[in-house]
């Protein structure tokens, strides 16, 4: 596809040579993020990042991205007081807020409602989370992240043996994944969860398609056995039919070092889209895995700073210059 | 008037050489605004956004609008959680806040506020708007978007015959609007609303005492018919006494693409301040009027952000700088 | 000290050199604060303004600090909404925050909150205020304050009589103050509360073992009579037993122009944290002192800009470079 000026609302908008293409330049922009160098590219450039629906994390992460690149950040976060909730169209919203800036991040709760926005926006709109539908940057960095974490073992995504574990019915992030998973080859994908939480049957039949192996097990530990990736979710009480269905399954994806050490290979690694529930009884990741190095969720939300970089600089069209510009830093920073 | 240093808090400071003045520094901000060019003219000055009530679009605009000239923006947004709420007076929140910046822009719920905060502060102030009020640049932008759009009919405002259409009662912008057409000579003006919801007879006294001819009408249709603008604004159904009342009323003050085909001139050109509503029932613009060329709601948003510029580069006195800094965008943009 | 990467947790970190090199630095912030000059120092560096508590002016005061160095300020203010909320560990926030930014300032309504945080954190953190616990910045730019206002007068603040009023048991600010004081000399202290509200036990016995002449008092008139700073602080009603009690000390620390001028040595200075209740009933400083030169309260909140320039300038360690880069402002200011 071409970048220059696209919006990106979809990961089924990309061919696999556009995802190697945005992550050859999240690889460029790492020196950016990660405060050897700072460029200046997008000065005067404004992102409008506007959170219909509030999300701490994925809005400041979008903002910063555009900040390390060089530009200015105008935002709106929540809905009630908006010109929406007075029954303004979202064609009216978008005519008028792209007005105010080059590039547009959007997150609102509504499914469909970036795309509806976009094709009325006079910018580039990026889909920053449509209610169950999309949020392809999430797809993009957790594709970017496995891809990074089996690097040393020859950098390739094809092959590899995936597995998802938790919600699988609700959850958007493996969902996405699964949709971009299909660009790739020989992969083996495992999906772990409830059998009230199983991944919808439309998504397995299209990895099927792609030629991928796939296998649907509702047992943690033989699955997480052969796998160089483990994808956890979370798994919300409230999702289950009864409390009594919620017992049954209370901890059993819940993934502690005892449990990696016995079960996994070495280097599999250790995945989640985060927030992770640390309070007692969350079926997730447990705390005593921090000190893993397999553990790679933390380096999973940096590399939201470089797709979203990466996306931002091929829709705006200024790759080649980003490095024309850079200097280092001239502040302390502590090394990590 | 003398802008350096000057606060901005109503349309009655001004004289007509003001508001041309205005409008002359509002052209010459357009091809930053459009992204063509790129000033960073106030590169280090910040400007204290403080919104004690929401809102979206108007505090998005004027951030960008400093943005655009180079400045940082610090910015609140909301009441509840301030200091004011723990019986601060204005006097001490503008002593405070006016520490912090270069230049506010102020809006809160209550009538005079504005004016008690610039009082006291140490930087110069913008009304962004008082509860029922002022909105002085939301004037001015109306009023630029007049001259803009008749501009290939001889670019003066003077002679001009304006239809104000809606709630004229409750509307801040027409109020404002009809006190700054004062300083211009020979107007036609057509005041079109429910009885319950007229003009107050202080405005139409005042735009009489000017020399316009005023006429005044409760039916559309015939009021449309031989103006050169439409300025349509909002009719809420809670303003009415009784629903019989609003019911009698629904609907007779939407304008469509057949009512304006059928009744108005060629080339009317038809405003709105925005947001309007686009559910059904609402009494605004339809919205089959979105392809009608004269329909200059979204050019009439883009000119805020010109005359906010032109604002901050007159009081802070940098209007002759601007271009003196100013280089090409080198990122992507869309031509619109 | 070494201050490049150190997180400011609390004032029990800073022996006394440490707080007369902070006010060294802020002393050359001042140029930049007032808009006499500008630097870029921090260009490209990004404050993560992390507020899960609301506090205008402090946030404000954190961003614009950090933009008076050049550098974008990315923030949350709120709580409900954030992956806290959902489960999520401190540690996790911070390991995923720190990614985002430069240097964190946070604010959370929980003591003890930022030091958790910090220890997690990648970057150097700031304690904006944890619960009732710590607001280092303000305890600075209090002392640095009574500094530059007894500055005339030798410029020590070893020796001097300092009067603190109003809440001295529940005040955050008078207990961080007083935790400074002890690394000063011979300073005398009066304390002035109700008896329900007066400073705990451990503050007053560690100003005597650090060498200090400590008063108590329940009357306001003779505890200001022989100082050099009344330090005024908010009494809210709902911390007295019963409304009885609270009635009995209605207005009774209330300091006005005429208990000023009769009780007071000319030039006794005037100090207050902010927000002050101007309404009726308040104890507090009445606002016919506005008008009083020894009234410090808003050089004060300036003060606080310049301590949290010098606080970033520090952590960062860019101070030799601020001047290097310095320009003259370049738009009109008021001179104030």
């Amino acid at each position: 596809m071409n970048f220059a000026g696209a919006n990106i609302l979809s990961v089924d908008q990309f061919e696999r040579a556009d995802i190697e293409q945005i992550f050859a330049v999240a690889d460029r922009m790492e020196p950016f993020a990660k405060r050897r160098m700072v460029t200046r590219v997008l000065e005067g450039a404004i992102l409008g990042n506007m959170f219909f629906e509030p999300s701490t994390r994925t809005r400041v992460s979008f903002g910063c991205a555009f900040n390390l690149l060089g530009g200015e950040v105008r935002e709106t976060t929540g809905f009630k007081s908006s010109a929406i909730a007075k029954g303004e169209s979202l064609y009216d919203t978008a005519r008028v807020l792209s007005g105010y800036s080059d590039v547009i991040c959007m997150r609102h709760p509504q499914s469909g409602s970036v795309s509806e926005f976009a094709a009325a926006s006079r910018v580039p709109v990026i889909n920053g989370g449509d209610g169950a539908n999309e949020h392809p940057s999430q797809a993009l960095l957790d594709l970017y992240t496995i891809l990074k974490e089996v690097g040393g073992r020859g950098g390739s995504i094809d092959g590899l043996r995936i597995a998802m574990i938790g919600d699988l019915k609700f959850g958007r992030t493996v969902h996405s994944l699964a949709r971009l998973l299909r660009l790739f080859d020989n992969l083996h994908i495992v999906l772990v969860s409830p059998e009230e939480l199983a991944m919808p049957e439309v998504y397995v039949e299209a990895l099927r398609e792609a030629g991928h192996k796939v296998e649907v097990s509702t047992e943690l530990m033989s699955s997480i056995a052969h796998v160089d990736i483990v994808y956890s979710t979370r798994i919300q009480e409230e999702r289950f039919a009864s409390q009594e269905e919620a017992d049954l399954y209370r901890g059993r994806f819940r993934l502690n070092q005892e449990i990696y050490t016995k079960f996994c290979e070495p280097n599999t690694v250790i995945m989640h889209p985060l927030p992770r529930d640390s309070r007692e009884g969350a079926n997730e990741l447990d705390n005593d895995l921090n000190q893993n190095p397999n553990l790679a969720i933390f380096r999973q939300a940096d590399n939201g700073v470089l797709v979203r970089m990466a996306l931002f600089a091929l829709i705006l069209g200024v790759v080649d210059q980003v490095e024309q510009s850079a200097r280092e830093v001239n502040w302390y920073h502590r090394r990590s």
